[in-house]
């Protein structure tokens, strides 16, 4: 099937499947987690062919991100029992108003149509979209990365036989089959066909989307996460915060790249969290430093475009400000709007940081690692907007649905 | 000031509009309203121009849209007292959810920062918009229609003096002093400046968006609305209900500009509907009928562009379908998503057709022409979305403001 087949086809299912019940769905979804784990063997087969095709071209730590075993097709279909167990999101209505005239004006939650996602090499991604979507009542539409193509079609394969075993389309869940750039391009430009693009991947991914996309389209995923050390800040607090923030996991889109110091605390601060980030810690963190900092602590010395890299590693860019409005003034710069922190006692300080930063999720006195669907208490995630329009931050079911207005009248007029 | 000039002047004020206190907007907002009728006598002096050079190039109907006098500006001084009695859609703690360990997260409603908005001729645009832009927080950039511009500019010119007089920056609302096509595309692709782009205007002007906006955008306002008449309609409902949808004002996008009739029904109502809607009515309405509705009635044969035109005028086009599926079918793939309804007394079929008709408002036994959101009870409108991100129907306040999170720990890491 061509990617333009596939919308046709994703396109014509869309009213069967948004008119399943919450019980089909919900069975259905159950159907798929077993099934998945019937084709434990099948699953691993291909996932061998990418892995031993990836070997050598890809690091380490990619190769680990695309291995499947047992275990983890386990993990993914339990993750699939757990979205069979969330509210639904589309029973709900959101409000009525009944006109003194006896007009009721209902707003109700419906499912998006057609849901498009680009998306990398992980695996488990195709089986948590497919799920996600399916259980707000969108057909999806699915563009893995070509090194797991064998292992996401082996996936899908799955799931659609326990689409099938429920009686339900198995059209509702789509992969594309072309990974070349040239599909990502068309789902873009999928007007009339893709209700909702999400890309979720890396800056190249996001920054094509913003150029080119003609459909709806939420940016996902690209942290460039500040914390701000304010004069005010109880040092031990800031100096656990930002190692779980830059060494807990540097790979992940919450995780720190930037420290911005207020300049009278710098001499008493900087030595104690180098000395934390690289003696103390299990990996040493590189700092690169502004050239304030940098007559405070050795390090190298940062130039201009450490302040706009999501390094996604273990570095952390430093910068020493005169105050919290020139640490605003940079975040505010240099923030791609996922997360950014303040360390202070003050509570006026932290009142300013939070009503001034404009980003998804704005923290005092915690780590920037929290930001994510589960943590926020969503039950589950399908990306993080780093926009404002529609939905911000960690996006759980209610964000991949829209809304109606339902007018019931008996003859009435305007 | 050039427009790009005019973008980062707004980009920078952003932050002192948003901190405004409720109390602070709606004190504004009444200096606004005094200021625009003190100067009643200078914006009709501009108006007059805008409308001596606009006579003989346009429609009389047109002229009438621009024309102002003493108790139109009245009118839209009470708009904006009426927009500074609304509720506060900033205050919201829109839910708060704190953790086993103690982390809070609290989800805040924040505003968009700059709207911009590119509109038509309409001069009581200017006001409103501004109104409800800075109402809710954000500062805007107007774009208004060359042949409105004298009037637009008196007219803000009257609100930054209401704002100067509340001690708050004259920059919350600007308006773009280039009325050249190439100023809208620029706001189209301010990335980084625009936060919320909303063309209200023409099928042109949305599409051009939809081509070319690289901002975040909301397209309003293209209403190809229908009405389909079931087999189980109640006939004199039917005609009340269609006469008011097409004739109570078709010039606006909320008018019926197709209806589809059942079959079964089409022999009996025909006849019935084409009477009501030329012998009986003060405009007689033109019908351009497809092949099935012309064996029964006289009138336009329909070409296949009718079925895909907003005529705004006193025309409609009229299809007879074997049955619900294919009404809902032709709604589907013809409708802007606007308004369609069904005149039906079954049950089921209402409930079919709400299910399935994929537009903001879905309609039963109702005119179209209640999709407003002053009858929608929003209290007031910024036009009505088609598009299913973030907003849908009538847009109020809350639709051009976004949300946050808002973490506090006490040095929680995860």
């Amino acid at each position: 099937m061509t990617t333009q087949e596939m919308l046709e086809v994703a396109k014509a299912v869309k009213s069967s499947v948004c008119t399943l019940t919450e019980k089909e769905r919900n069975d259905a979804l159950l159907a798929m987690a077993k099934s998945l784990e019937d084709n434990t063997e099948n699953i691993l087969i291909a996932n061998e062919m990418d892995v031993s095709k990836a070997k050598g071209k890809v690091s380490d730590v990619m190769i680990d991100r695309l291995l499947l075993n047992e275990d983890r097709i386990k993990g993914m279909a339990e993750g699939i029992r757990a979205v069979a167990k969330l509210p639904d999101p589309l029973t709900s209505e959101i409000s009525r108003f009944t006109r003194e005239d006896g007009l009721s004006i209902r707003k109700i939650s419906v499912p998006m149509g057609v849901v498009a996602i680009i998306y990398e090499s992980r695996p488990n991604v195709t089986s948590d979209a497919a799920a996600l979507c399916f259980k707000s009542g969108n057909v999806c539409v699915l563009r893995g990365g070509k090194e797991a193509f064998a292992s996401a079609q082996a996936i899908v394969s799955a799931l659609k036989e326990g689409l099938k075993k429920s009686g339900v389309t198995e059209y509702a869940i789509n992969l594309v089959t072309d990974t070349s750039r040239e599909s990502a391009n068309q789902l873009m430009t999928a007007t009339g066909y893709v209700d909702l693009l999400i890309p979720r991947g890396g800056k190249g991914l996001i920054s094509a989307c913003v150029e080119n996309a003609k459909v709806p389209c939420i940016q996902t995923g690209t942290g460039i996460c500040h914390i701000y050390v304010d004069k005010y800040a109880d040092i031990k607090k800031a100096v656990k915060i930002i190692k779980n923030a830059k060494t807990s996991r540097p790979s992940v889109c919450n995780a720190q790249e930037v420290l911005v110091v207020h300049r009278d605390i710098a001499q008493e601060f900087l030595p104690v969290i180098k000395k934390e980030l690289q003696e103390n810690s299990e990996h040493k963190v590189e700092l690169r430093l502004d050239k304030e900092a940098i007559e405070i602590i050795d390090g190298t010395p940062a130039g201009e475009e450490d302040f706009d890299t999501e390094f996604l590693d273990y570095i952390l860019a430093v910068k020493v400000t005169e105050d919290i409005s020139k640490a605003i003034e940079h975040i505010s710069a240099h923030s791609t709007g996922h997360s950014d922190g303040i360390i202070t006692e003050n509570k006026e300080n932290a009142e300013i940081f939070v009503k001034l930063i404009d980003s998804a999720a704005v923290y005092v006195n915690a780590s920037t690692r929290f930001t994510d669907g589960g943590e926020f208490g969503l039950g589950c995630e399908m990306g993080i907007s780093t926009q404002k329009l529609h939905a911000r931050g960690p996006m759980g079911l209610s964000e991949i649905t829209t809304y109606k207005y339902v007018v019931e009248g008996n003859g009435h007029i305007r």
